[in-house]
C-alpha cells in the first residue's frame, strides 16, 4: 500500500447528521413520554430496520441479511467486501486480514425504552460511513454495519440472540423455535417483516460497539469516552430460605425460624463479599418474596435472587464460593435451610487489549477525557468477541439511567464516541 | 353464708362431654382438611351460636343478647341474676359484688380455621355449668357464659369486635355500619340470623378466658396450664424505605441507593432491638415487598411492616424509640430514606394478679404443671379487662399452630384448663 492524497486528511464525523439520524429513527415507535417501544420483529422494528438499511445502501452498501435476520451492511475495501462473491453462496474470505472492520449493535429496544440504547451503535457505524464517503476515502478492508436481531430479549429469549446464533452460542433452529406470549414463533416473525434472510454471514477482522454506558460512572467521573476492556461475568441464583410460618405474638424470639430474618442476612452478606472483592465486582439481591407475607406472620418462606459479576473469572468463583459459606451459616444461626440453584454462569469476556489501546489513544488525540471502564451488562459484542477481536466505546448518559424513556446523552459526547469510532475503524481497516 | 353439704365435694368436669361438644360444635362449617370455617355472622354461624344458646337454656340459663349480637348465657346466683328485674330493660345491679362471674370467648373462626381457638373458651364454661348441676352446686353470685361476636375479623373490621363495643373500644354505631366484601353491613347482618339482640348487656365482677395458647412455650415445656399475666402491647409501623433504581451491572457499590439493604439492615435491627429488651419483647417483620423487584434492578423502594410488643409501655416505648434511632442511621448509611408510619397502638394489658394467682393455685392443687405466661396475640378478655378483673387460662396446642385447620389440643389438656376454671369460678362465685 503506498502513502495517497487521502492521508492527509483527518476526517471526523457530522455531528448535526448523527444526532437527525437518532432522532428520525427514535420517531418510530416513538412513546408519549419521549422514550421508543420496537420490540424485536414487530412491524416497528420492521420499519426501523428498513429505514436504516435504505441509509447503509445509499451509503454504498451492499447489504446481506442472514437466516436469524442479522443485517451487514458491506462498504468494499480495496481488498474486496470480505467474501468469495456475491449473492446467498458467498462466503467469507479465508484469510481474516482481508475480512471487514465491523461496527454494530441493535435497533430493538425495551417495551420502556430510550432513543440511544443500541441505536446509537448501528447509527455511529452509518455516520462514519458518510464521514467517509464525504472524505473521499476508501478503506484497505471493507468496511461492515450490523444490526443484530432481537438483542433486547423482551418479546423472545434468549437475549443478544442475533449475535449469539453468530456466534455459535445457541443453535438457529433453537432460536427460531422461540415463541412469543402469543405463540408466534421467531422464524414466523422474521418472514413477517421481511428479515428471514439467506445470505451467510460475513467473518470480520474485527467489531466495535460503541453504546451508551447505562451507568453512572463517566457522568459522576466528566469523562467522555470510556475504553471497554470487558464485560463482567455473571453468575446469577435463585435462593430459596424455608423456617417456619408462626404468629408473630406468641412465638418468643427463641422458638423462631425466620425466613426473611435468614433473607436479610444473606442481602448483606451479598453486599458485602462484593464490596471486600476486586475487579469491579458487583452484587445485587434484586427480587424478593416472602411467604406467607403478613403482617403478623413470622415467614416461613422467603425467595430471592442473587446477582454476582466480576470481571475476573477467579474472583467471580471465590464470590460463589464465599456466597455458599455465607448460606451455611446463617442456616446454623437461624434454624433454616438456604438452597441456592445457579440459573445464569455467563463468564467474563476480555476485549482485545490492542483495541482497546487505540480506543483510549485516539480519544487523547482527539482531546477527549477518557478512562479504562468494565461493560457491567451484556452486549452483542461479547458473543461477537468469541469471533474476532473486539472492543466496545462507552459514552455517558444522564444520571446513568437507560431502559428507561427519559434515556438521555449529549449530541457532543455522540459525537466524540462516532468520531473515535472513526479514527479506530480507519486505524484497523488502513487506509 | 352459712357452711352447706354441698362444701365437701369437689366437683370436676367432664372431660368426655367436654371433647364431645367440642367436637359436635366443630361440625358446624366443618372442612376437608379437619377444621372449621365459620365466619362471623354467617348461617354457619347462626347453627354454630344456635347449638350453644340451646346447650346454655338446657344448663339453666337465661338468654341475653346484646345490639352486636354478643351472647350472655346467665346462671343465676343465691344473689340474683346480676340484673335489676328481667327482659330489655333490666340493667346490671349497682353492686359489682352481686354481679357474675363469666366465663367466655367467641365461637367465629378464620376461613381455615381450627377446632378450637375461642369455642374451647365458651365450651368449658358451658362445661362447669354442667359440672356445678350434676354437683347440685349453686354459687352465691351468679356465673355467665359470653359468647363474644365477630373476635376473628375476617368478614369484619374491627376484630375483637362485639368486646370491644361490650368495653366501650368501638361505638355501636361504628361497628353496626361496617360493610363485608358484598357490601352487607354487620346490622344487616346481625338481623339476618337472628342475633340483633335488644338487651342491655350484664356486668361482671369477673371474667375468665380459657384459650389455647396459640404459641409453642407451654408444649415445649411440657406445662399443661398457662397463668395469664396479661397481653403484650402492639405497635405495628408500616416502613417505606426509597432509595434509587439503577441496573445491576454497570453501577458501582459506590454509587448505590439500594433500598432492599437499607431494609434487610432493618429486618436485623427490629430483631436486635427485640432480643436485647425485656418483658416478653416481640419484633417482627412479616410483610416486605420490592420494587420493582426485577432480578437484575437495584431496588428503588421497599416497603414492610414492623409489629413490636412488650408486657410493659415503657418498654415498648424504648423499642419504638430505638427503631426510629436505626432508621436514621440506614438513611445514613445507605443514602436512602425510611418513613415509618404507626397504624397500631395497643398497649399492654394486666389481668388482675388475685386471679392469676388463683389460676396457679387451682392449677398446683389439681396437680398439673403450671407457669406464668403472656399473651402475645389479642383475646377478648383484653378489652373485658377494661371492665372488671380479668385472667386467661391457657392450655398447650401441637406444635403451637393455631388459625390452620391443622390446629390440635390434647383432650386431657382441654380437660386441665377446664378444671382449673371450674375450681376459679367457683372461689371468685362464692359458694
Amino acid at each position: 500500500m503506498s502513502a495517497q492524497p487521502q492521508d492527509l486528511i483527518v476526517p471526523r464525523i457530522n455531528p448535526d447528521r448523527l444526532w437527525d439520524s437518532l432522532m428520525t429513527l427514535a420517531r418510530i415507535g416513538a412513546t408519549p413520554k419521549g422514550g421508543v417501544c420496537r420490540l424485536a420483529l414487530t412491524e416497528l422494528d420492521r420499519q426501523g430496520r428498513d429505514l436504516v438499511v435504505g441509509w447503509l445502501r445509499e451509503a454504498g452498501c451492499e447489504i446481506r441479511i442472514d437466516a436469524i435476520g442479522n443485517v451487514f451492511g458491506i462498504r468494499p475495501g480495496r481488498l474486496g467486501n470480505g467474501l468469495t462473491g456475491h449473492g446467498p453462496d458467498a462466503q467469507p474470505v479465508a484469510e481474516p486480514t482481508r475480512r471487514p472492520v465491523a461496527v454494530g449493535s441493535h435497533v430493538d429496544t425495551q417495551p420502556t425504552g430510550g432513543r440511544f440504547d443500541g441505536n446509537y451503535g448501528v447509527l455511529a457505524g452509518v455516520e462514519v460511513l458518510r464521514a467517509l464517503n464525504d472524505a473521499g476515502i476508501v478503506t484497505e478492508r471493507p468496511l461492515c454495519v450490523a444490526i443484530w436481531t432481537n438483542e433486547e430479549g423482551t418479546r423472545y429469549t434468549p437475549v443478544m440472540m442475533g449475535s449469539g446464533v453468530y456466534a455459535g452460542a445457541f443453535t438457529l433452529a433453537h432460536c427460531l423455535d422461540q415463541v412469543d406470549r402469543e405463540g408466534v414463533t421467531v422464524g414466523k416473525a422474521l418472514a413477517a417483516v421481511g428479515y428471514a434472510g439467506k445470505d451467510s454471514a460475513p467473518r470480520f477482522s474485527a467489531y466495535f460497539e460503541p453504546h451508551i454506558e447505562q451507568g453512572p460512572v463517566l457522568e459522576a467521573e466528566q469523562i467522555t469516552i470510556g475504553a471497554v476492556e470487558g464485560a463482567l461475568g455473571q453468575r446469577w441464583f435463585d435462593a430459596t430460605v424455608t423456617g417456619q410460618d408462626a404468629h408473630a405474638g406468641p412465638t418468643p424470639l427463641a422458638m423462631r425460624r425466620d425466613a426473611l430474618l435468614a433473607a436479610a442476612r444473606m442481602v448483606q452478606a451479598v453486599r458485602e463479599i462484593a464490596e471486600s472483592s476486586p475487579d469491579y465486582a458487583r452484587g445485587t439481591v434484586g427480587q424478593l418474596f416472602v411467604h406467607p407475607n403478613s403482617r403478623n406472620v413470622i415467614p416461613g418462606r422467603v425467595e430471592f435472587t442473587v446477582d454476582l459479576r466480576n470481571a475476573s473469572a477467579s474472583t467471580l468463583d471465590s464470590m460463589v464460593r464465599r456466597l455458599h459459606e455465607a448460606a451455611a451459616q446463617v442456616e446454623r444461626q437461624d434454624g433454616v435451610s438456604i438452597v441456592l440453584r445457579e440459573v445464569v454462569h455467563f463468564p467474563p469476556c476480555a476485549f482485545d487489549p490492542t483495541l482497546v489501546g487505540g480506543i483510549e489513544r485516539h480519544a487523547r488525540a482527539l482531546g477527549h477525557p477518557v478512562r479504562r471502564i468494565a461493560s457491567g451488562a451484556g452486549h452483542d459484542a461479547v458473543y461477537v468477541a468469541r469471533t474476532c477481536p473486539t472492543a466496545m466505546i462507552f459514552v455517558p448518559c444522564e444520571n446513568g439511567i437507560s431502559h428507561n424513556e427519559i434515556e438521555n446523552v449529549k449530541p457532543a459526547d455522540l459525537a466524540a464516541g462516532a468520531d473515535v469510532l472513526l479514527q479506530a475503524m480507519l486505524e484497523t481497516a488502513g487506509r
